[in-house]
Order: C-alpha cells, then sequence, then structure tokens
C-alpha cells in the first residue's frame, strides 16, 4: 500500500522536566523549524509528499537531539542547519539515506 | 533494514486555536493515554516492539481524531477505548490492520 505521505519525518521536541537532559536543549525546535521552512521553500510539503511534524519523546534522549524518517524507519541526530538542509536534499526530496547523520542502533533513552 | 521500534504508532494531540475543530477536542489525549496504557500492560512496549507517541498536527484533520502507524503506514481513526484496544490487540501485536478503522485516503486537513 502507498503511505498517504510519501516520507514523514517526526522531530522529538520533548522537554524533559527538572534539567534532564533532553532534544529540547540540543537545538530541536530550531531544527524542526528549519527542516519545515525548508521543505516548503522546496515544494515538497503536502499529501504524496513530505511532512514535517512535531512529535513527543522518541524515546531515543541519549541520541538527542533525534528525527525519524517514515516509512523509512530511518533515525536522525543532527548539529546545524546544514544537517537539516541535507536531510532535505538527499533523503527526504531524493531518497537517499544520509549515512554520515544516522543514529547509531544501540542508543536508547 | 530493521525498524527500532517494530511498529510506532503516533497520535496527534494537536490543539487548534480560537475553535477549529481538531483531534484534542475528539478525545485524542484520552486515546493516547489509553493506547499507552494498553501496549505497557500487554508488555509490548519498548526498542524492538511498540512506541505510542504523542504527535502534533498530523494534517489530516478532517478525520480525527487521527493516528498512523509506521512503518506500516496505515492510518487510523478511532471513537472509544475499545477500538483503540483493537488496534492495540490486531495491529500492534500481531500486525493485522483493523480495516473498519481505516482512515480513508482521500481525508486531508
Amino acid at each position: 500500500m502507498s503511505s498517504y505521505f510519501q516520507r514523514h519525518i517526526f522531530f522529538c521536541l520533548n522537554q524533559r522536566p527538572s534539567g534532564e537532559d533532553c532534544c529540547a536543549n540540543h537545538g530541536a525546535q530550531e531544527a524542526f523549524e528549519h527542516c519545515k521552512a525548508t521543505v516548503k521553500k522546496a515544494g515538497l510539503a503536502g499529501p504524496g509528499q513530505v511532512r514535517v511534524n512535531k512529535a513527543g519523546c522518541l524515546d531515543r534522549c541519549a541520541g538527542g537531539p533525534v528525527a525519524v524518517v517514515y516509512p523509512d524507519a530511518v533515525w536522525y541526530t543532527f548539529v546545524d542547519k546544514t544537517d537539516i538542509e541535507e536531510i532535505v536534499e538527499s533523503h527526504l526530496r531524493n531518497g537517499q539515506v544520509v549515512e554520515r547523520l544516522r543514529l547509531a542502533d544501540d542508543v536508547g533513552r
């Protein structure tokens, strides 16, 4: 079956209480906003194309900030806007996973 | 490649401003919490198994409340706790899509 969104990326924007480390402390909100704007500007947003989504805790906090692209089930960690732009251009537009930004399989909470 | 979570369900919990209709007005929070508790009680929660996640607007508001199961890319709408329990038992545990609760393909914002 086909996916309503060809690629659906979820950013963890969770803010953990009482100073525990979390994606929100590592620029997650800015990355989400930059991704959303970049996808829109590239004309990739919408049904049959790409959706950039806010999410609660994705439970892989040790690798934060994290995002996951479905239905590919590819997880990323990222540092700056250039990383986000590479994910958009390479993966979200062209389906090429950005290997250098992949989250290691054993990273959990 | 295998998925970090075998099945990852996202519930739209978005509250739209100024009275626009949205999932949050249709029991989305309660459904999320019931799903999370049911999955935990069933021993299905965790890496390699199931993750129940909060999400922002999934942009299919006209079918709200909605949830999506990845990597399967199956979208659901639901009414009550029985619906949630059926999604957990049938789909999240056994991989059988609950056809009667599927969101129609043409439902958008």
